[in-house]
């Protein structure tokens, strides 16, 4: 029984009441304990596939005393060192746990609830539409091409004079989808002027091509462009938390006001400016990630899948056979992937993350005995 | 020269733009190099007197090993463990990337922008009227009295029948102030009722008697009720970020639904299991607080200031001297204090964060040297 004080008390937004209800996803153990399994391999969150960081560890473990104190307003040193890393001045640099907050900046910073808009494709990143909602913001979205390829004229058809923010993913997820980086170039032209397109290029690395995909070397030519990278994947900080956005000094500048001092927690700014630090790590990430790509590409055609070409650590790929089925019966043999059935409407697709040559062969050799191939 | 279209770009939302300019704060490696020092006493930001637990010590780095996997979204195990250490049920608990985020998504929740108002006394917690200008939200003040007690009246009567929500912070900051929790409780019930009363209890276990000043263990009974607390205290996890919100199941389920799912870190997550399991720091850290604010009000009453009855691990404290020109000579000497000048325009007003009986002797020793006194 709910009195009626409790009831009204509990009174939300409208916008609220349409999000889905929360439901937290099984953790390794508990998969393990439901399918009394002693080891699983995780290809489910395009996560590092050599773990963490030898430095990022040593790091951490020497910092453990220090986590009492709040880290210094803003991580000035953490931008500093990443402004170094990428090329940027470091008025350029917004710092984020991890880049959804980043997402959430430039939306509240930018889009003025119930006039402006944000244009995406569909399907896009989720925070781009949980959170364009969360701020009372309308999301128009464009879907894909038929090959998960971008269609610019029906983006740019759905931009107006009140169009704040249009969001394109490079490489996309989940497809791996990568475009020449002068199609951005060309979008960015072609979009109102009033108009900030944030490029997410999450994934960037793993393409080994910065010049012929990322708009980062460009930036100072492109001042109505924002890019934003996270240190979850080539840099394998996913659970500690850390993104950037790399914008105009006076963008940025905003987002720094708007934004709570101490987002970003001490052991992320130390072991972020350790990742940087770690270049062997880095590079052997990027090498085996191309390999395990190559492989998982030769392998998943071979086993009759359409495969889609990703620069991603990610692979996309039609299965022979009902998607939904074969996740679970991947499950019970301790493999993790991502079934596309549900936010995607694709029954038949399947998202793998590039692992370690390990953990690619288990899930390779999972698969044939599943389609009873030998 | 910025182009025509790098300034349309920029246009942010006009609430955005009424936000202070960022400025970081000197880093204490900083202040060393600035007044040439080797060792800084921080007694500003209210950090724990003993650094960081043992016990959390060693967690973080048996797990930092793990840092490249996302936590499980939502945090489950940590709800469950606060809940089981609060006398709560799992379902009331909302955890956060410190209270922040929890205060954020109570606002973002519950608050219309542009109809809806939040009211809370004046001064108040900076994140208060931060994110209810960002949410575009009225925030309603009323002034704190003369000895920064709570006039409940006047608060009440800023409500109306679109009051989203009534902020009280128990104990105070700055003041240190803890009204008896009979007084929320009269508030609570004097509320409009579409109006949630989120009490703020940071400093809570500071006043080592929740049974005369916490809502937490009264939950049960006041649905209109949200209670925050923090790991950044009393746990001594500043820097990692971990706070939480109790509420009624139904208003937690809504908070669950917008947060983004990997806002706490995974080494916050077992950082603040591993704390609430140390209950041997945990105690001590109280006992420490306890008497040296005991030490602290006889010493800094003898030293001719006006001292403010604090149950919190600060104190607030009125100088016989300016408190900027204090300010800057603690400074010198290698001691940082809050002063109360700016946010707070109370010139001869500073906080001092009780520190270890070393600390605290130090920052009393350097006082009496500048005020002359032997």
């Amino acid at each position: 029984m709910t009195s009626p004080r409790s009831r009204a008390t509990l009174q939300v937004r409208p916008e609220v009441m349409d999000f889905s209800p929360y439901s937290a996803g099984l953790s390794i153990q508990e998969i393990k304990e439901r399918y009394g399994l002693d080891t699983v391999v995780k290809l489910a969150s395009n996560e590092n596939p050599l773990g963490t960081s030898p430095l990022v560890q040593q790091v951490i473990r020497s910092h453990a005393d220090h986590v009492f104190r709040y880290a210094q307003s803003g991580n000035p040193r953490l931008a500093q060192k990443i402004a170094a890393f990428f090329g940027l001045q470091t008025e350029c640099v917004v710092t984020g746990n991890g880049s959804d907050e980043v997402i959430d900046l430039l939306i509240r910073a930018k889009a003025r609830p119930g006039i402006d808009n944000i244009v995406a494709f569909n399907p896009c990143f989720s925070m781009y539409t949980v959170l364009a909602r969360l701020c009372g913001v309308e999301l128009r979205q464009t879907p894909l091409n038929d090959d998960f390829s971008f269609n610019w004229d029906a983006l740019v058809s759905l931009t107006d004079d009140n169009t704040a923010i249009v969001f394109v993913t490079t490489p996309d997820n989940p497809s791996g989808y990568t475009p020449p980086v002068e199609e951005i170039m060309a979008l960015a032209k072609r979009l109102p002027e009033q108009c900030l397109l944030v490029v997410d290029e999450a994934y960037m690395d793993f393409t080994g091509n910065r010049d012929a995909h990322s708009m980062m070397p460009r930036l100072a030519d492109f001042p109505n462009v924002c890019v934003l990278r996270t240190f979850s994947k080539s840099f394998g900080l996913a659970g500690l938390r850390l993104g950037f956005g790399a914008m105009q000094p006076e963008l940025a500048g905003y987002l720094k006001r708007i934004r709570p001092p101490f987002s970003v927690n001490i052991l992320a700014e130390h072991a972020g400016m350790a990742a940087m630090d770690d270049t062997v790590f880095f590079n052997e990430t990027l090498r085996v990630t191309a390999e395990g790509r190559d492989y998982l590409n030769r392998e998943l055609a071979a086993l009759g899948c359409t495969v889609y070409p990703s620069k991603a650590n990610f692979i996309m790929f039609e299965a022979p056979i009902d998607g939904a089925e074969l996740h679970e019966q991947l499950l019970r043999r301790g493999i993790i992937l991502r079934p596309l059935n549900k936010g995607y409407g694709l029954p038949r697709h399947m998202r793998v993350t590039v692992g370690n040559a390990h953990e690619n062969k288990v899930f390779i050799n999972a698969f044939k005995e599943i389609l009873n191939v030998r």
